[in-house]
């Protein structure tokens, strides 16, 4: 595929296999266990919106030693061996009373000693995708082998970007760039607020999104009251700020963005406002290097914004991202997390300009050896006016 | 949020509290655990998009007696709090070392006797979305409470839909049928099977979905090779048989269903084979009653096509709908859920015309006392041809 520019060459899954056995043997595990469609995905580049569908759990083994093994519903077995791996075993699901249980514990058994150990993450920011109910199953089936914590083998890895990959997120962001500078040919005084958020669903996939997994913004007088609400049919008024954020997705790949902008005029807090955000991004871009800690970033973020006399918003101030909408580590006081370069991450402080009327802020970048490089284009320095 | 045509009143959340109540009570289960954005969603009206992040865990706690309980992300505490929720628990995630944990654990044990039992969804079609380690936790927690499993609570209340649910499938479905109109005017020979993907995405937008939470397909000569993936820059070649396939979201409820059609002209095995896959969701819609099993409705489908000198389909031949792209039962040999008035379902035979070489169908229906009505407009008998 990697000739017409999709997906990626196979010597680009056998590096993070490698990664992740070299990962896996630290640790002591001899075979990782994956569900999720992200770790499917950047293991075996097996990539389909079927994940939509709760119906059926998927699995792939990374052994200590070898290829990955796939144990699939036989719904994607076509659409599996067009990818690099070729161990594809299926059964059909979905399939009351044995929906994969028995083959993953007999593929399982096949690749792992008895005394074995089997990654699979369990810790923050990771799921277990498939019923609760059958893991105890495959529990019980691979005793004396036992299933350990891979939270790290995989984080580790996934979280320091290929170039390849980052040539990705930037096309991603790319996508998002012209969809934003779309925004004032349907957004203003008197729009509805739903109506916008499906013109710039329709202008990220006009820019060329392969689909837009995540839009959520909000629109309030002086300010929006959170963030992550869907949209309702309320006309934009003057003295509305405006705010968008996208996920728009190209190739397997998610952008993480938002936008602001003044409807008819900004008042004098929400211009304070956006001008702490926009110093406080450029102070954390200015000061960020391989080492710090996700904790440092948090703090950058945050001094700059008390120096400017705002009120920092609660939560995380950015995250990972990538191959999902979010990835660890969050810039929050709690996150120890060590940056490294080839980390993506966006940078995303929030201020509370009154109880109940917040302006969030957020760029995506790539952390590189001496500092940071800007994947989506910086936004304006002045918060746009839409008349 | 009625007036404007969006979400529920309370009574809707009232009534689905109570037939979830009566159902804990039968089966013993001193409250219910919920974790999924469906179950969720269900319960509160909670809808955002923010589950694209899988960064933090959301619970929402059904007690045996009395109104839910949310213990969330404090991100979500101002769009919960427009809900009909009022007892909103809330901590700082994401949290390392307790995301959550201790506020779940504190709670479940303020709602649940010490030797009570809690339910939770974790059997086929169920998946939990927590880190399991976090689980583990909880379990230990918690003793010598315990989980039990609540598939059936939820999957028996949840799958007999509202009138007022079916209203909002049926909206969504019209959007479906509105784009699906429009295919002739953006699909051709030549057309680029991508771009054909995210026009069709732009008319769903166009024609009022709020978001496009699944688009698949296929193409291919005399019929396709899977009905899973995502879409490549392939031109549309005289002789292909192209497959459209959504779930679009209108107000969180979804349609799933496609429509296939001919470029340039169709081959007598491709006309055959729609013109089976034609008959055979009429026999289904014929003979669907209240009281068959789901294994029942696969036999109809299977014995149709059979009868048409057709090879049927493997895996499922359609399933339940709703507020997830795919819900329980499958029409599948072994699934023997029985099947009631106000279930909403997919009728999705499929056949094979050569090998590698398939073609689905799919309507949209809820099934009534006294038989079968459509929620999609029916597709045309003929094969449309694309020129």
């Amino acid at each position: 595929m990697a000739e017409t520019g999709r997906g990626f060459p196979t010597a680009e899954y056998r590096t993070r296999l490698t990664r992740l056995q070299t990962a896996m043997h630290a640790v002591g595990q001899d075979a990782l266990l994956l569900t999720t469609a992200a770790d499917i995905f950047y293991v075996t580049g097996f990539l389909t919106r079927f994940w939509e569908s709760p119906a059926r759990p998927w699995f792939v083994i990374v052994p200590a030693n070898g290829d990955p093994v796939a144990v699939i519903p036989a719904i994607g077995a076509d659409l599996m061996g067009q990818s690099w791996i070729s161990d594809i075993r299926t059964w059909d699901a979905p399939f009351p009373g044995d929906d994969g249980v028995s083959l993953l514990i007999d593929t399982l058994t096949g690749l792992v000693p008895a005394t074995g150990s089997i990654g699979l993450p369990m810790g923050l920011e990771t799921q277990l995708r498939m019923p609760v109910g059958d893991y105890i199953r495959v529990c019980d089936g691979l005793a004396p082998r036992r299933f350990a914590d891979a939270t790290v083998v995989v984080q580790r890895v996934r979280e320091v970007k290929s170039e390849a990959e980052i040539t990705k997120i930037r096309a991603a962001c790319a996508v998002a760039d012209t969809a934003f500078a779309q925004v004032p040919d349907f957004a203003g005084p008197g729009h509805a607020l739903d109506q916008v958020f499906r013109q710039f669903q329709i202008a990220l996939l006009a820019g060329g999104a392969d689909w837009v997994s995540y839009t959520a913004g909000g629109a309030g007088q002086g300010g929006y009251g959170d963030v992550i609400s869907p949209a309702g049919p309320v006309p934009l008024a003057d003295g509305d700020v405006l705010m968008l954020d996208t996920g728009a997705v190209l190739d397997g790949y998610f952008c993480d963005f938002d936008r602001n902008f003044a409807i008819g005029h900004a008042n004098d807090a929400v211009s304070r406002a956006h001008e702490a955000l926009f110093a406080a991004t450029d102070a954390a871009m200015a000061a960020m290097r391989p080492g710090m800690l996700a904790s440092d970033v948090h703090h950058l973020l945050v001094q700059s914004l008390r120096g400017h006399g705002q009120t920092p918003g609660g939560g995380r101030l950015g995250h990972g991202l990538g191959i999902t909408l979010t990835e660890w580590p969050s810039f929050t006081p709690h996150d120890q997390t060590e940056l490294r370069a080839g980390m993506v991450l966006t940078l995303e402080p929030g201020v509370e300009i009154a109880p109940g009327k917040i302006m969030v802020h957020e760029e995506n970048i790539v952390l590189r050896d001496k500092g940071v490089e800007l994947l989506s284009t910086r936004a304006p320095r002045d918060l746009p006016i839409l008349r």
